[in-house]
């Protein structure tokens, strides 16, 4: 039985399969008789020392806890500065670990938690302390790099293209006499990883989505206006599916100018699928619905893949492995090691070279036009939305997702102000 | 083989299951080798002589029909009125039966729809013309009169809870340093039914969702805003669930009120949860994400209820059963006949008691408090959506959903402008 305890946190928006994950960390520590503690609310608890005691869960509610959304221990959005600027809290970090015993150090998160673990890492060895630092991807931003996919974007991807085939059938059956255009707002600041997403949704020219506005490229509202009316010519309505970060050619958010003032003269929260619903109806006058699906886009565990789902449950299990082998500042990644058939394995990757980057969509993903995805992106696409894993499902009709006890651990130091 | 053909159309907003209910007449008609059209976009269709001969595709095609969402003929949002205000529509409509030897129509939609069936079946009369008028009912507002519930409610209504259920997991991990509320706006222009069907998505008091907002009871902002602040003090986030037609105690619409101008001056379309959202977040200073699900929820056929999908099948083969035994100007309706276990029925119901009525949602499946629903209405709600029906899925990861040929007859009549 290895000396020590293994903490693990989870960071950043939470996704359908992050909980999968931990429930192989937990699953895979126990094989091997290792304790896992998990911070309250990521970092946060750490720092705090609201260390949760997982050995208070039986093995069943942690293999339900491989079907359950959202993040089971909690987490957060707080992003540690660089060590000297952080230093206390990087020190206060080091205490909490070490009074618990901690020797492993498992990081769930993107590219700004794997900056932490790697320099928590970095801060353990110039104190000596004997510490194994892990990052473990989850995104559904899919923007870390190294890894050729991150666990949480496959699910929120299937949900994104059954979604858009879904109301492109509804929007195609009612389009003589109702609403011709429909706007898709998908998830996505900086890439347009999600909105390409959708375009798996269709495969003949004219199936829907018959436009994707990515944020890779500049939002031009007179060329987007005229293809829509093109489009509604000759198929009867369109189908767009818009990321919310894209930009008009100066660079400004066109969500951001999508917020105004409401009737009572309130700021308006702004949106990208509901300005461009408005200026489709303004402009050419048709009849517009649109929908902002926002969370449930990341959460939707009930229309996950199956291959995001494995995924998730491997770079877990590999992680223990990591940390109990002394692999450290590593992250379990995935390869793919074929597309056809879709092949894939993990293997470990320096956290150094996947700390503060950000994966862009390749150019050769979106379609000349730049309103539509390729041949390649749909190569790339196609395996990670492949294979369901439907949720266990009460006699009530909800999915059986389980919430944990979170027992806390007993302080051993004084409070700290995280 | 019964002399004559039948004739089906769908009417108004499209489910995740009146394809089914088509499938469901299709296949019993051709067991009892009666012909079935299908008039192409509603009773538009049926106006234009744009009748689709739905003997061209395949009984595998009609099965999978049963698991297509939309409405695969095309409905449309056509009211006819009075027979006196509309004869010249009547007269045509009659016109077109008789060309092609309809002798039972099926009309498919809410209460509009069994008005027109039931006035259709008037005028047949008047001119003795042998014609059996079916309605058979639809609609994700669960508001047609006489049948305890609606085929496509179900499905929208579990879509609904399941998606709060999910949504309110991903909110609770992240409450601590991120959004504190969220708002799903839910459809339901005069009643609140799916708002209402949010409520099954928890069962304690602190689960969300914590507020539902209905069209039954005026939106009073001060307390609305108090009770947010309240709950986020208490549980630590705030879920709350609006249903579309909220109004204020003037009886104005809360989503007008949500539409102003963006920052270019231009009209913004409206909306509950941006509106709500919006609220909050000016008046309370908390973080606030909101969803608009819009048609995505009643065309998620990926989570159909499977008490849904068996009553939409039920009512789609006894409309059929009820034309060919010519029990003219009814309807099959859902009769409940136990709560626990959960026991229905198909009957036939007068076309007039249905025409143009609207069910209310009963005054005591609201919570006193005015933001909850009762025991009384979990009673009602939650069989309805129990069980699951998935799609059949390719091995792209998309359900496999139909599209089909849709052929036309050849006209016998000359042109009408509907």
């Amino acid at each position: 039985m290895p000396q020590g305890t293994l903490l693990y946190a989870q960071s950043g928006g939470v996704t359908a399969v992050i909980n999968a994950t931990a429930a192989a960390v937990i699953a895979e520590a126990r094989a091997r008789k290792v304790k896992v503690l998990a911070a309250r609310n990521g970092i946060l608890g750490a720092l705090r020392e609201e260390l949760i005691d997982t050995s208070r869960e039986s093995a069943a509610t942690i293999r339900a806890l491989a079907h359950t959304p959202g993040g089971a221990f909690g987490s957060c959005r707080v992003k540690l500065k660089s060590l000297d600027e952080d230093r206390a809290r990087y020190e206060r970090l080091l205490d909490v670990l070490r009074a618990h015993d901690v020797r492993w150090f498992l990081y769930n998160g993107g590219n700004d938690s794997a900056d932490t673990a790697n320099k928590v890492s970095k801060l353990a060895a110039e104190f000596g302390y004997p510490l194994t630092c892990v990052g473990v991807p989850k995104t559904v931003d899919n923007d870390l790099a190294v890894t050729d996919c991150c666990p949480g974007f496959g699910s929120a991807a299937k949900y994104t293209a059954v979604s858009v085939r879904e109301a492109a059938l509804d929007v195609a059956a009612m389009a003589e006499t109702s609403t011709k255009v429909f706007v898709y707002e998908a998830m996505g600041r900086h890439a347009g990883w999600l909105a390409a997403a959708a375009g798996l949704a269709g495969k003949g020219p004219d199936d829907a989505p018959h436009l994707i506005l990515f944020p890779e490229r500049p939002y031009d509202e007179a060329d987007f206006l005229a293809r829509v009316g093109k489009i509604v010519a000759k198929v009867g309505y369109c189908v767009v599916v818009a990321s919310e970060g894209i930009r008009t050619a100066d660079g400004g958010f066109v969500a951001d100018a999508g917020g105004g003032k409401d009737s009572f003269g309130h700021t308006q929260l702004g949106g990208v699928a509901s300005f461009l619903a408005g200026r489709v109806k303004h402009e050419l006058g048709m009849k517009v619905h649109w929908t902002l699906p926002d969370y449930l886009q990341r959460s939707a565990r009930h229309i996950a893949s199956k291959t995001d789902l494995d995924q998730a449950l491997a770079v877990g299990k590999a992680a223990v492995q990591y940390a109990l082998a002394g692999r450290n500042a590593t992250m379990p990644v995935i390869v793919r090691t074929s597309d056809t058939p879709y092949r894939w394995k993990i293997e470990p990757a320096p956290l150094a070279k996947i700390a503060n980057r950000e994966k862009k969509m390749p150019a050769n993903f979106i379609r000349r036009d730049g309103y539509g995805i390729t041949a390649a992106a749909r190569r790339y696409l196609e395996p990670l939305i492949r294979g369901e894993a439907p949720p266990p499902y009460g006699r009530d009709g909800i999915p059986k997702y389980v919430e944990l006890d979170n027992v806390l651990l007993e302080k051993k130091l004084a409070g700290f102000d995280a």
